[in-house]
């Protein structure tokens, strides 16, 4: 019988975290090097430090934390404390805080797993600054450095960020990896033109033929893969006058999916149908990759024992794949790592409405602490 | 038989006139209330004056000229000689140098036309200047000024600024008016989320309802009038993040038509169709009137006086409305108005390629002439 976490404790401190950077309208502000992310990150220091532990501070901002009796190798666990602006109280901090619960209940308990356990919040996950390297600063640097050759396994505790748990009614996720994403930019150039004296029939139409291309996008993608999503969420129209034809217009095409080939499978299909559709626009269509970031596999035999935990707490659960990046996706590169979900009401998050219910925040905490106590049996057995 | 006009001394005005605020790629960078305008301003009345005419100023800054010993109620002819930024050569100031022309050919000849003829280049067409009240400006104070009443009749000579003449072999236009205007907002409203998280089927995807109503803008239009045009310049999208499904989508779209009935009838389908897309994307659609500029009706005697010279000089014509806005539209509601076309090489203007072959630029003013001359004739027997 493993021991249980407060649930009081729990919740209080994702409450005492929420206040830095906390909004009247229950989100937080917290971005990365913000004052009020520096002053949670003390805080998060006290707060390990409160529980007999210890705290330290890589070069890049990552705070840690352990017993102090603790030695490696160390199964790591954690998330990140910085936010979005106008960010929610659970993306990130959830992980953070369930890790420091399920860290001061083992010690507390003078269990030997919390001897190999160490807890960390990673710097600037949500790359939100203007100033950010593109976010998951904190988690690449980590594995850039030498500390990541001491870490067993990771695992990382999160909330789902989207409504398909809710929906299918799953009180937790056994996350397998997470989507590759590929960016694409589509431009077409049509002709700048007098929108009263130009004919329709001679017109190149550069906004019309991208609004073609745009409306299609969601069948291209559900062609490749019925599973995989994309979005156009960048949309640019020059010279933008009502009165003038637009010679030219930008969309920013964003693929997810779980393989590779579904991705390449989209781009193909995209580039065809921007290019059928120029030609009949009088238009020319270039499509071009903007940035491509690779899924992450995470390791199967962690999400194996992740699986027997959840079917121990007799939670409804699935496996999944994550379709939003997080550090566990940098840090499956070096070291064997899988993810916990717990559902998002509504699947809101990015936005101060993110909810998860307190007992649901309460049972994924508990499987944490399951999910470490059976690692570090396991990684007991196998020394 | 009416005296001719000089070809050298038209296209020596027009080359002079080029060279204020002459770019190294041939346009005119000559917006309204610039230096290069107003240096042009003062060299048109210069010129009037070399022609042995006296020139004048309102208030605005109109500048007219007349001969010296004539008397109202004038004939006026002439256009504008400002531009838009980067604009062409022959754009107004065409017009204004060709009714300067047929003053002093008249003049010189001693020809009774010249004594109740004025011709005039208005302030501020092209309301290009981010200071301008939107163009127009200098007809419109006219008409509200004491001297529109001593106005018999307009005409304005002016490039066609579109293809359609040159693609018909057409050498002069009848203009009959001016299409109306109308310009209307399309906001669709959706719910800004996760690009990754949020499933493909419950999105409302603001962007995407955009571009299906920007699609169906060229078909809206040609139910409602074959003849009649359209146009999307401007497309926001928001908040414009390639992870973000946007939530909100903003189009301005344009149609121009000959009668109030076709574009009410665009303006239907324009709401109907944005509602029904609306209603299937799980956005909400406001179409809104951003501004209306009704047609003008030109003088359907004076126009039949247009074609009577049309046909005595052998030049293949047709009528026609205009798709573009002329100080003509402003005049037409205060004086018996009507307007001339010459053809537009490949139908470019408002940039520095606009160009009319010079036998067709001569061509059009020994039109006006004419024109003037039958106009003279009809007012003197008239009295």
């Amino acid at each position: 019988m493993s021991p249980r976490i407060s649930a009081d404790r729990l919740l209080a401190d994702l409450a005492a975290l929420a206040a830095f950077g906390g909004r009247l309208d229950g989100g937080v502000d917290r971005v990365a090097g913000s004052a009020a992310d520096l002053a949670a990150r003390d805080w998060l220091a006290g707060r390990i430090e409160d529980a007999g532990c210890l705290a330290w501070r890589d070069g890049i901002g990552n705070v840690f934390g352990r017993h102090p009796a603790g030695t490696g190798p160390w199964l790591l666990t954690g998330s990140h404390t910085d936010s979005v602006p106008g960010g929610g109280r659970l993306d990130g901090a959830y992980g953070v805080i369930a890790a420091l619960e399920v860290l001061r209940t083992l010690r507390e308990a003078g269990h030997p797993a919390a001897l190999t356990l160490e807890i960390v919040s990673f710097w600037d996950e949500e790359g939100a600054s203007p100033s950010s390297d593109g976010g998951l600063v904190g988690s690449t640097a980590f594995c850039a450095g030498d500390h990541i050759s001491d870490i067993a396994a990771f695992v990382e505790l999160h909330i789902e960020q989207g409504p398909r748990m809710e929906a299918a009614g799953l009180e937790l996720g056994v996350v397998e990896g997470i989507v590759g994403i590929d960016r694409h930019t589509v431009t077409l150039t049509g002709e700048t033109n007098h929108a009263g004296t130009t004919p329709m029939h001679g017109r190149a139409d550069a906004a019309r033929a991208a609004a073609r291309v745009l409306v299609q996008v969601r069948d291209i993608a559900a062609a490749a893969d019925p599973g995989m999503v994309a979005n156009v969420g960048c949309v640019e129209v020059l010279p933008g006058a009502p009165n003038v034809i637009p010679g030219q217009a930008r969309l920013v095409v964003e693929f997810r999916a779980a393989t590779p080939a579904a991705l390449e499978t989209a781009a193909a299909g995209l580039r065809a149908h921007a290019a059928l559709v120029a030609e009949e626009e009088n238009c020319v269509a270039l499509v071009e990759p903007l940035s491509s970031k690779p899924r992450s596999r995470f390791d199967p035999a962690l999400c194996d024992l992740l699986e027997k935990v959840c079917k121990r707490l007799g939670a409804p659960f699935e496996r999944m794949v994550s379709f939003a990046g997080h550090d566990a996706g940098v840090l499956s590169r070096h070291a064997p790592t899988a993810m916990v979900f717990v559902p998002s009401l509504a699947g809101v998050s990015h936005a101060p409405a993110e909810h998860t219910p307190d007992w649901q925040l309460t049972q994924g905490c508990q499987a944490l602490l399951e999910t470490v106590v059976s690692l570090a049996h396991r990684e007991g057995e196998s020394q």
